[in-house]
């Protein structure tokens, strides 16, 4: 194996497939880098055995790619890319010498780390003969953040780690719960198959990090165990959670006692202040009442001191209401859907209420109340 | 006590204080922040019985300081600045009720935290009619940021966690030491008193975080148990250490065997990336070889690899030279010199070396080598 590239590809290709080392293992290998060197492309792949990271380098004029000579290598992820990062900008040589020893060089810089035989590394799940399904790479990345917050992050259920992904009817529906809060989003997309996929919710976060903003599409394959998420010249490889995920349809509710629209972020900077009161607390318990066209958020804390703040309803309908809840979830909805005015529906102070953008029925975030105490 | 004031007023100043906030304590009410109201300013003073900072806001057109009533209060520190900081752009009110629960208000927030009668506060120490010396706040911050990182960071020597600061035949000079390397400064300075003290160096690099930029003017009084500095509306104050500060002069070598000028970001580079390799040592250990015109840094590790690296050297006096050294001992030095040319002087393989800029003696940095293995 030999090639030489200009440092800031290399880098790029290396930070990316980064997030897919493994951090804690005793499987020396799982915690390299491995690179492949073919005639006319090099391929940067990392795969803790759960989730995996390929990407590619092609010849460019930016790039300076020179290969000569295929091979392959595994090198310690950790010290290949404080390497590479700490390199002067400027086009830098790769060999591999004898007993896997890797030459790094550039003109005054000689590096040599021990790698590891390619053939140990772990072989990424196959996916032959799938069939895909294409959308922005935008709309994935806004699937992914308003619901992957909502898995839990415990493993007491592992299911519910995962982000329930659907696609039926026309739709593309993400679903997360952990089973306090829900939420859930879909997408219009024709044509796609019947699918169903519980994929882990921090896999998809860290996708989210890689994804290319504005149009560009991503392709999504499935198999019984895994995903693949297709970017440019990246593959992102999770497996899938094994399990059937509950039936969330049945636990949103369709009517409501009481239903009201308000600013978003007058509302969420009011939790944000009550929680500052309330952050000590197991549950972080912040109170809203609703009365006449006021909306009131309180807390208070017998050491602390307590909290009230007003704001104004824009629109109400049904009965007036006093609820409490755990503020980081209403806060994590909000901010979720980021929207200028939101509709929260409730039914009662021991049920749990809906928060949606006013007007845009496609993002649902749900949250269980704190009993009143 | 009742005023009013823009939010971001008191939100710099309580800021400002905020460094000298007791974190771990017994003694609740260092861990807050005292208000003291008068006719025509606000204090804010916080003091941990090592540092104490102090600031005063007056009235302006900006700040929109009104003053309805005298009075002080303690507040808690970390809810108070982040009641402050979540508090909408506005213009605030604060106000002492009963048993010294303040108010903080704005239109539509009313927060009420639980406050300690300000008698408890303790007081800051006294500088009356002591005779101060004035620098430049900007040459303050250099003298800090050139000496303060070679202070030792443990008790062992408590003497040895301060910066010793002298003045003495118009001249001012910042000198700390860990035992294994040291680094000191000079700025001429005429007319000023004879001085001599030691001040923590963690206090000091705290003073940094808050000097202005600039030509400002900084005021530096001395006790013989407590330095204080003022700059602007700030008043600075720490503790000085107990006990005599080692004779450094002894040990900087006057002569060398070996003389070299290098470019110092060369060099830096070289060293910083030989140090990747020797990051999982105890000591760090980069060897460096002066041989002809070239210096060669490398480091090796049995487990990880090897790195070799040249730079040109641009003069040399003396014999050639292997020595092997700390790696971060050096970064830190070349760091705080900042020099696109350093002069560092040699003698022998067991002896401390000197790094200096080239053509500027006002900054030295001594470093003690690792014995060679």
């Amino acid at each position: 194996m030999r090639f030489s590239i200009q440092k800031s590809a290399l880098m790029q290709a290396v930070q990316t497939v980064s997030k897919a080392v493994a951090v804690r293992t005793t499987k020396q290998v799982l915690s390299g880098i491995l690179l492949e060197v073919r005639d006319n492309e090099i391929i940067a792949t990392a795969y803790d055995l759960e989730l995996g990271i390929q990407t590619r380098i092609y010849a460019t004029e930016d790039n300076k790619l020179n290969i000569d000579q295929a091979g392959s290598i595994v090198l310690p992820a950790r010290y290949f890319s404080e390497v590479i990062r700490k390199l002067p900008d400027t086009v830098i040589t790769m060999q591999v010498a004898s007993n896997y020893m890797t030459e790094i060089s550039t003109a005054s810089v000689q590096f040599h780390l021990h790698g590891i035989d390619a053939e140990e590394f772990p072989k990424l799940p196959t996916f032959v003969g799938v069939q895909g399904l294409k959308l922005q790479a935008s709309m994935l990345g806004d699937l992914i953040r308003t619901t992957a917050f909502a898995t839990a992050n415990t493993e007491v259920r592992p299911i519910l780690t995962g982000i329930n992904i659907q696609c039926a009817n026309d739709r593309l529906t993400f679903t997360a719960t952990d089973g306090l809060r829900l939420a859930t989003h879909y997408v219009g997309l024709s044509d796609a198959p019947k699918w169903q996929a519980v994929i882990p919710g921090k896999s998809l976060t860290e996708l989210t990090k890689i994804l290319p903003t504005g149009d560009s599409l991503v392709e999504l394959y499935l198999t019984e165990s895994h995903s693949l998420f297709v970017t440019g010249d990246t593959r992102f490889y999770t497996r899938l959670i094994d399990g059937t995920y509950p039936d969330t349809s049945r636990i949103i509710p369709s009517t409501h006692k009481t239903e009201i629209v308000a600013p978003g972020d007058d509302v969420l900077g009011a939790i944000d202040r009550a929680a500052l009161i309330a952050r000590d607390r197991d549950n972080h318990m912040v109170r809203l009442e609703i009365q006449g066209d006021v909306i009131t958020v309180s807390s208070n804390s017998p050491e602390i001191g307590n909290v009230s703040e007003t704001v104004a309803i824009e629109q109400k309908d049904g009965e007036d209401l006093q609820i409490a809840f755990n503020a980081r979830y209403v806060l994590d909805a909000l901010r979720a859907l980021d929207a200028a005015q939101i509709t929260v529906r409730f039914n009662g102070t021991t049920q749990a209420f809906v928060i949606e953008k006013t007007g845009d029925k496609s993002v649902l975030q749900l949250i269980s109340p704190v009993l009143w105490r």
